[in-house]
């Protein structure tokens, strides 16, 4: 069993209420694979960086047992780059700057040993490149994970189509949801995106936790309430890889097992907003996550 | 064992994005009793209306076995009319006409048999009306429950933080817990509110569902995800009506019964909002009751 992870690898500088960063590491794979190498062991990485990039978050990747030999670095080029700014209600966000830099050009080679994978999360990243990736592959994975955002709906949603074709869950936000299918309750909105290719469709609200729609059940998993959130940058890429790292560890696909996968993304995206960037996700061990899996039991526990 | 409710019983226009009613029935006591008789057999109403009212209504109340001998009737006088039109998310709604008729003048009379409720649950009304309430009991209830809303906290807030102080319960919204506390963390939130009186907070999140907030403990229960949802009008007071019922069925005010308490108000909330007014929850059985739990049950249920 393996679990293959692409997408971006990059910076971000991030304003809050509560102050901004400088230039921080960042992306959807960086979040992923720190989320998904807390619970599974066999986590290959596939991503494109500049000679800009923070090496030592790299290593931080390994030492956690994360093949990064699927990882380009592009000398004379910058890495991806992002600056946000976060309103007071701290839901909402501008977009200060983007840079797409490497990932402009970005072709997803697989390293050769990391092309069989039994499972595939395709982080938020250009769906031709989702295609890519996938096309790549030499067998069809036991169950392929992806995220995208309303950026792909807008600029190339006939890829976009293709590529949710080819996948079994699609992770998403509550608003790209209703972009996408063109419903706004959630509930025929799922359906809709089903239709349109994945068996399962999870629906992530932020604060307010996550829907998993699947084999005719709906499953409802509350984020944490929580005394402060810091930074909500990369929860949802935490939470996706929440999921993946449970479902491989698991090595089932079941209903019951992705109910326990929206957990653990749940749990691993409410340490994320904790701190700025991947700072807090990075300095947790499991023991860390179990305690708060107990704190999740008795916030929806009923005899 | 009885219950006591107080709020408006009322007039309600309602225009939302599938149609619009003329004059019907409304008020928060009016969707208060109807929940909570459907739980509870000695629940009693204390409320103002106009000879221009809908007394068949109050028949309907009397064959659930709602004691409505505090119900005053002022000849000559108008009932209490709101219309209020939803927008398309049908989560945000304006006033449109606001007439106070006889609910500007409310005297809580309490017929003497019913001045000694063991529970009273204040629906939405001015704070010195609320207080009244309380004051002409015989005896300290062994639990104070009570709604408020935002228009109070802009008008009347002495009067409201004075009657907090004497309630065991609060039910509230989110934005109105925000207002209330001025702190955007609902965690934080609901502490500060607990030291204004309540010791139990309970935030109504709307379709997001309901955090319990009682003994340093927190609950959560979600509102059943829905395909529509047709008229929003009265969810809160059926929620606040379905928990109140409850807690007087069971005679326990223990954190674990409260949580079952907000899980049967979810669940006639969630009929509330399928039909127009009190239609809908005016309609259902304890089967249909039932049936809905289990669907709860399956939406949360982790093993």
């Amino acid at each position: 069993m393996s679990l293959l992870v692409i997408g971006s690898v990059a910076f971000d500088a991030i304003d809050t209420p509560f102050g901004s960063t400088g230039k921080i590491v960042g992306g959807a794979a960086s979040y992923i694979a720190l989320a998904t190498s807390l619970l599974y062991d066999r986590v290959g990485l596939v991503a494109v960086v500049g000679e800009d990039f923070d090496f030592e978050f790299i290593e931080t990747l390994k030492s956690r047992g994360v093949d990064t030999s699927g990882l380009q670095v592009k000398q004379g080029e910058k890495s991806f780059f992002w600056h946000g700014k976060y309103h007071m209600d701290m839901n909402s966000r501008d977009t200060l700057v983007t840079e797409l830099n490497v990932l402009g050009t970005f072709d997803p080679l697989i390293p050769e040993h990391l092309r069989k994978p039994d499972y595939v999360m395709l982080g938020n990243l250009s769906p031709e490149v989702q295609i890519k990736t996938l096309e790549r592959l030499e067998h069809r994975p036991k169950l392929v994970m992806m995220d995208t955002m309303n950026f792909w709906m807008d600029i190339a949603l006939p890829q976009l189509q293709q590529v949710l074709k080819m996948v079994d869950v699609l992770t998403i936000n509550d608003e790209e949801a209703r972009q996408l299918s063109g419903e706004h309750s959630l509930v025929k909105a799922a359906r809709i995106i089903q239709a349109m290719g994945p068996s399962t469709v999870i629906i992530k609200k932020g604060e307010h936790g996550a829907l998993l729609f699947g084999e005719g059940q709906i499953f409802f998993c509350p984020a944490l309430p929580l005394e402060d959130v810091f930074d909500p940058t990369g929860a949802g890429d935490t939470f996706a890889g929440g999921f993946a790292g449970y479902i491989a560890s698991t090595g089932s696909t079941s209903f019951e097992a992705m109910k326990k996968g929206i957990l653990f993304g749940s749990c691993l995206a409410s340490f994320c907003v904790e701190k700025f960037g991947t700072e807090r996700i990075a300095g947790i061990t499991m023991e860390d996550v179990n305690t708060r899996l107990k704190e999740f039991h008795k916030l929806i526990h009923l005899d």
